[in-house]
Parts: structure tokens; sequence; C-alpha cells
């Protein structure tokens, strides 16, 4: 069995975890494949170090140690190379949706995925392609969410939206947020979104601080796609569109966002201890005013 | 062919409608059963009317003209009587969500259910149980929504929420609406909720006036029950659950009211012209501030 | 000088307060007046109890020992009575808004009012008049909040709004929340309503789950008055109003409640070592997600 | 009487009002100072034309013939010239909630002008003065509102709010609006901000879509500065301020910009037929769903 392991960057904190790591997986005889990151946190000598892109080919799971960032781009990496390795997310600071798992649960994780008892999640990722002049210029995997934004002094965008062949609005506001259901919890609970379940097969759409006040979020089956256009009405406002908020550019009039589900599901090992609706709680601070 | 007609009572603009329908079925030489309300409607005489409760059975179709109130109700004793007669909902008043035919477009539409060409549109609907003392005590269908509320002094009343074998939270609120996708545009949107497409098999939890700031609305998998709790906090405040906002009655601690889908959806006859995002537009103004 | 002392019915917690604040007034020979509550609480023989609506009478400054609750209830029997007494809210339980005094503080701010260096809040009040057939069939101040709402089966109620001699709109809600800016952060806060510094003279008019989803709060000045008229499309259905959550009775059509700033503000003790914005961060856990 | 005369640059279907309008001046030997974009509309010759930011100055009168931001941008040029010019706004569009009277109501507000019946609404402005390394670098006056906004892939931006000598909260959010009254039913309220009377001496602190889902807007008096610095979780983020939309700069740690009630505040002509409620609820279409 081998073990892909990745850090988010000068994540110091989780050098002692990391050393306990390596002494867990030797004692075991596994094979361990370390980002360089997560390598440059240990002293050094005698590990196999590579990009973090290449960590998750040939791996049977990628442990990810950080935060949800940390783990969007892996999933956009594991997504991208079309493999199916699932991945255990190992939070450093608070509680995250995505990585669930505490350090201190770490081994009883590993041990239900050696024994084969882990529970996995399945989250579908969304394919957006970005389409101008009549052809792809972009295409990415999102785990959370396509974001539409307006730049700078501009006070809105216009988008024009459509589901499948259905014209379903146009929208004039700061912005516009396309979640998964996994990333419903994120930006899109902010711009007051609701939280889809995890394992829906749905797209959320929610207009950012609409002009229009009977604007409201809409939630879509994700077996069409979405188009987005920007319309006529944003003159000289550029529109910028941002892919888990970690990559981004402007398009303008004539292009074109498609989103749709990716072909595969990304699979994250479930904390045996806590439900989704728990971590729910504890995040959002319920059961307090 | 028969045809079984519905009126919502007193509704004497529908009496020109109603007359053309009647020597538009007797020109093709089709049984019409009429609703008593309906035939109340036209000059005494020589038709079939019958209670409400009884127009569905052994119909291949009902026309309902009203609004959405008296689709409810008719969508109601289709589904309680096991029946699968598609519903064609004509509105009188402003455009509804339900009956989105307007009178000009009824022979249009029957012309398509005629031919066979008419598309239907498939609600699933919810079936509410509810428990006391181990034994159902009652048990209904409802194509909108569940709703649980507070009654007079009471400032809030205190809910457990399950889905499936879960704990979702306690909701301190005015009170909670569970809806269908169908639903998701009556009252829930009001309470704040999202838009969920009619033709997704999901339920959304939507807390009134909630007192955790923090709480959102949650779009849940149809898959599961959802069971509804009064809990401790209430004390002698009482809690009402009204279905369909038609029927409704208290409950207290130790009740459950366990929710989930029916076993058959209603079928509603689409109108060619006009799809569920343009009803959406029309009737929430979007385009306008 | 003459302390008045209330307390929350059968707050066994605060007895051993109640002790230790009965020897320190003892020691300083002054003058203390018991509400019967409150006196319950101690050991029988040789002190001053009144009913509670008496306590203030007489006094330099009521010292409140419990929630937001009890302090409303004695506001509004310090305003009726048209006193000048300062009030001292000691909260038993989570901070209040109102009752912002912890109670290893009480004797910090006892010891700033006998100084005479102690800080008031002057929160302005609410006056209620109910008006039918003509003449006033109800009065009472409020320091929160007047509330309208729905009762059981209805699904709305329709009032219509007047401010001085203009015509605000209808609204069609669950319910309409007239708050003063110290209510604000009550009731309000949960229908969607903006919080209103205390310091300000304003009203809040916010509507309960409005079926016009553009309807917004809106913040007026206080020396205006409102009417709020039950409206035509209730028919059957009853309109409800509560006064500070704790008093209420049913109007009809052809009622009106007026609603205006009452001509005298209540005064709080405030505490030295909080400010207005710090329990409010601390209430709603600013800082946190 | 002089009566100075701006449009909206190249507003063509102004063109026979302006005609109309300066032979309406002509015949009551009234001064007219046009603006160089109205001149512009007009056959050459035998006219004052000024840069509009010399309408004001001598004039008894400025109309403004466009929208909502072309009022806005001669407020601040009267304010800035430290003005007290009255101006009446005509709206080509939509009614605006500035620009409220409609072409054909010209003349009748004219006449009440000159008659010296005519209303007028003051509405205070804000001055905002923004702070570096202990100068003030720049200064302006705003009718409607100073915003804070994140810029392109930054997912939000971190603000410290004081007002007065008190600390408010910190803000982590896509951005913060500072609006006036006026500005209350503008950008403030796609973000869900309250409506405040624009008789009112207050300022609205809204955020836009916060990471903290308890936030709310906050309503405080306009007589206590509020300062907003951006706070050290920025990091490489910058956070642009823009004044009423029209103008803006990156602001960066250790800036300040203060916002407080401007000196004096601007005069509207208010039109005879329409009260600040009426155009609320047609703006908002309230009465509608």
């Amino acid at each position: 069995m081998r073990i892909g392991i990745v850090t988010k960057p000068g994540l110091t904190e989780a050098r002692d975890t990391l050393e306990a790591l390596e002494r867990w997986l030797a004692a075991r005889a596994m094979d361990a494949v370390w980002s360089v990151e997560a390598a440059a946190l240990l002293p050094a000598g005698g590990r196999t170090a590579r990009p973090r892109a290449e960590v998750a080919r040939g791996a049977d799971l990628v442990v990810v140690l950080g935060g949800d960032g940390t783990l969007l781009a892996v999933a956009d990496l594991v997504g991208q190379a079309g493999l199916d390795v699932p991945i255990l997310g190992v939070n450093f600071g608070s509680l995250g949706f995505l990585t669930e798992i505490r350090r201190e649960e770490i081994y009883l994780a590993l041990d239900a995925v050696l024994a084969g008892t882990a529970a996995y999640d399945e989250r579908m990722m969304l394919r957006a392609s970005t389409r101008r002049a009549g052809a792809e210029a972009a295409s990415c995997l999102v785990l959370n969410d396509v974001v539409f934004t307006r730049v700078a002094l501009s006070r809105m965008i216009d988008l024009a939206v459509t589901v499948g062949d259905q014209f379903v609005t146009s929208v004039r506001a700061d912005g516009l947020i396309v979640a998964s259901p996994t990333g419903s919890t994120a930006y899109n609970l902010a711009a007051g979104g609701p939280i889809v379940h995890p394992a829906m097969q749905a797209l959320v759409l929610t207009p950012i601080a609409p002009h229009t006040l009977s604007h409201r979020p809409v939630v879509i089956a994700a077996d069409r796609d979405v188009r987005v256009r920007p319309g006529p009405a944003n003159a000289d406002a550029a529109v910028y569109v941002t892919f888990d908020g970690q990559r981004g550019f402007e398009i303008a009039e004539g292009d074109e966002v498609i989103i749709g589900r990716a072909p595969r599901p990304i699979r994250l090992v479930r904390a045996a201890a806590r439900s989704y609706f728990e971590v729910l709680r504890e995040k959002l601070g319920w059961g307090q005013r």
C-alpha cells in the first residue's frame, strides 16, 4: 500500500505529526510519497519527495494536512488526473468542512482505511469550461464553486443564466456563485445561499447582492449544464470568474462559461466520530444564539 | 374519455368558461363529471355532479379552475385515493405556480392531452405521519409543505430535527417549514428559503425567524425521512402543525411528525407556452428592481 | 438612600447574592425594599417586602436580578408609575442586552451609584395605545417592541401602516414588529431587522416573512406616531398584538394601534467594564464564523 | 433669478424638454446657465454654457435632467463648493429615489419654486477623509455611500470599525457599506441593509456577504465619526474604497477612512405629488408579491 502525503506549504506546526506519521507508516512497511512542501518540514534524507501534482499518481490514499484550501487544491489535482484516489483531510487550525479529521484521529482513520472498514463520502465535482470565439479557451475541475464577480469601480455585473436549454434569468448583482453541494457551506453561505447536503447531485445558483430584491438562490439538479454569459449591461465593466477561489481570469461579452457535473466524484475519508450535521452545528455555532 | 371538473367554490367569474367547456366536451362526446361546486355555477340540469372527493375516481384528467389553493386540495384528494390522474390547473386571478395555464389556453392544453402530445410535470408529494404514544395518530399527503409554528403569546418554539438516523439540530424559532420542491416557491420563499427546481427529489428545511442567527435553510435528498419533535423548551407553549396550509392541529412533547416522499408523485399538465423559469420570472418580478 | 430589590420569581441561585447584598446594604445603613418574590428566597423575618409593582415607589434605585424578561417587566412598572428611578440589571444566566452587569460586578456598580460617578444609559420607551370604536381601549408602555402576528391556521395577516400622516404600505406577512432601538436586538434581529444604537430616537418597522419579497425593514425618527390597522384581507383571520412579549390581545378590522415615543425614557446603570458594542460582539458571537 | 441646467452627457431624449425649458425661462426673463453637456444637446448659439462644476455658482436653483447618478455628481459639486443651492432632479428613464420629478411635472415644480411655495427635502451628506501616514491624503463629500470592497481574486477583506471612541467590530466580508439615509435605498438595499428615512441624522453600516453569519447592519446616530481601517488579515489583498460609486482608490493597512456628517445638507425640491413612501412603494414594487 502506498500513501501520498501533502501539507499546506510552511505548516511548521505539522512537524511532529509528520514525524509520527512517518514512523507509523515505516512500522507497517508502507510506502510513503511526500509532497515537496511536506518533505521540507522534516529533517533531510531518505524519503521519496515529489511535486505536489505527482503525489496522487500511484497512491492508494492521499493524506492532506492543512485547511480546506489545501484540500481543494489536491482535489483539483486528483480530479484533473482522472484518478480515483481517496483523500484523508486532517485539519490544522479550526475544524474544516472538508478537513474534518483532527490530528489525534489520524491513526484511527488510517486503521479503518487499512482494515477496509473506513466510510467514504463521495462528493460531486464541477467541470467548468470557458468558451471564447467558438472554442474552449480553458477548462478545470472545482470542488466548491465557480464565482463571477465585478471588479473595482463597477457597481454591478450583468449575467445571463441558462439551465439546459431554458433561460433562467438575467442577474444584475455584485456577482453570482455556482456552487456544488460541498461548496454550499463555503462562500455561498456568506452570500445567503442554502446548505445543500453533500450527498445530493445538485447545483446552487446564488446571486451576490442582487439589484432585484426578489432574486433568490435556486437549487437545480446536476444533470443539466448551467451556462453563464456576460450581458450587454456590463458596458466597460469587466466580469471576473474564479474557480474554487484559487484561480481566475476576466471574461467579456461573447464569452460563455459552461458548468456541469464532473465525470467522476472525489472520495473523502469520513471521520468515524462525526456526522455531517455535527460538523455543521460546530462550525456554525448552532445551539448558540 | 372522462374529464373531471373542479372549481374553487363560488368562482362566478368562471361561469362563461365552464359553459364553453361543457359545449366543447359535448361536441367531442366526452364524459364530464362535475364537482358539486362547479355544477352550482351553471344552470341546473342534465349533468353528472359529485362531491369534490369523488370527481377524480374513474377520470382520465381533472381540470381545476381557481388558484393554487384549489389545486392543492385536489392534489391531496388524488394522492389520498392512490390515483394516477393528471391535473390541468387553470388560473383565475394572477398566474399561479401550480395553476399555470391561463383560461384562454385551456383548449390548446386539452387538445394536447387528447392527442397524446401534452407534456406532464411530475411533482413529488410529501407524506406526513404524526405519531403519538407509539402509534400513528394522523397521516396525510401534501404537495407544498408541512409547517410547524408557535401560537399566540409564545415567542418561539423549540423543535428537534432528525434526518434518517442523524440528529440535525434544535431549532428555536417562530417555526419550521418542511417543503417539497413544489412548495419551495410558496411560504418557504417568504421565510427566506431557496427555490428548488420541481423536478428534484428533495426536501427543504427552513426555520422561520430563528433565534440563532447563523441558522440557514438546508436542502436534503428525499430518500430519507425527516422527524420533527417538540423539544423541552416549549414549556407551556403549544406547537401547531399545518399541512399545505389547509388543515392542522396542536402537537406536544412526546409527539413526532415524520415527513418523507409520498409513494407516488402527482402529474400536472404543463402549459406549452411557458417554462418553469418563465413562471418564476413573472411571479417574482425578476428583471425589475 | 433607599434601594428596591426585585428578582425573577423562584431564582434560587440568587440566594447567596441576595444575602450578601442584604449585609452590604445593612453595613451602609441603607434602606432596602424587597419584592415579595425576592424576599421569598431568603430566610423569613425582619425585612420590608412589597408586591413587585410597589417596590420602585420611593426608591432611589431598583436592583433587578434575573434576565432581560424580568427587567422588561420592571421597566414597564417604573414607566407606568411615571417614576424616574434608575435600574441596575444583574444577569443570572447568560449576559443580557439589558441586564449587562454580572453578579460579581454588583458592588462596583453600587459604589459608583452611591458616589455619584455611575454612568446611565437613557433608553427611549414606546407608548402603545389601542383604539376601538373611536375610544382608547388599552394603553401601555413597552421597552422593546409591539408585535403583530397571525394566529394558528391563517397563513398571513394584512396590515396597513401609516407614519405621521403618510401611508407607508400594506404588509401581508406572518407579522410586523415595531421596535424601539433597545428592542432592535431582541425579536427584531431574528426577523432580519437591523441593530439600531440604543441612544437613537428611532423606531424600526420590520415585517416578519413578508409575501412581497422586496419588503425591507424601515427605520424612522421617533417624533411621529406609527399607526397600524388590520386590513380587509384578514377575512376571518385574527390579528394578535403583543407588548414586550408579555401581554397581548386580539384586534380586528376597525381597530387601530398607535405607537409613539413614551414621554419619559428609562434609565439603566451602565456596566463600567463594558460598552454597548462589546455586549453586542459577545452576544452575537462576532469574530467567530 | 438664475437657473443652472445640467444634464447627463449625451441625453438626446432630453432635447425637446430642454428647448421647452429654454422658452419657458426666456418668457419669464430668467437667467439660464447651461452645463456644456446640456448646451451640446441644443442648436448652437446665444446661450451661456459653462463646465458642469461652475453651473451652480451664483445660481438660485440647479435643474438636473438624467438619473440618480447625475444628481449625485451635482450634489458633490454643490457640496464641495460650500453652496446652499437647491437642486431639482428630473428623471429620464425610471423614477429615481433622488430624481423623483417626472418631465411633465417640471413647470409645476418650477412655479412652486418661483412662488416660494415649493417644499424642500434636506438630505444630510457625508464627509469622508482618508488619512495616510498621519496626514489627510484625500477628502470628499458623498450623498449616498462610502463602500469598501475586495478586489479580484481575494475572497474577503478584513476591516476594523470604530464609532466615536468605541471599537465596534472586525468585519471579514466582501465589503462594507457606510451609507447615509439617502444612500440606504441604493447599494445598501441590495446588500441587505435597512431603509432609513431620509430626514434622519444617521449612518448605516452594512457588511456585504460577511463570513460571520450573525453580522447584521447597524444604524448609528450621525453625531459621531466612523473610522474604518484595513486589518491585518488582508495580507496581500488590497482594499478598494469608492465614494458614491463614482470615484475610488486603493487603501492599505495603516490607512484610515473617517466618515462623518458633512457640515451642510443638500436641498432637493420635493415633488408636490409624491411622498417618500410613495416613491418607495413604486420603486420596490410593494403591494406586488
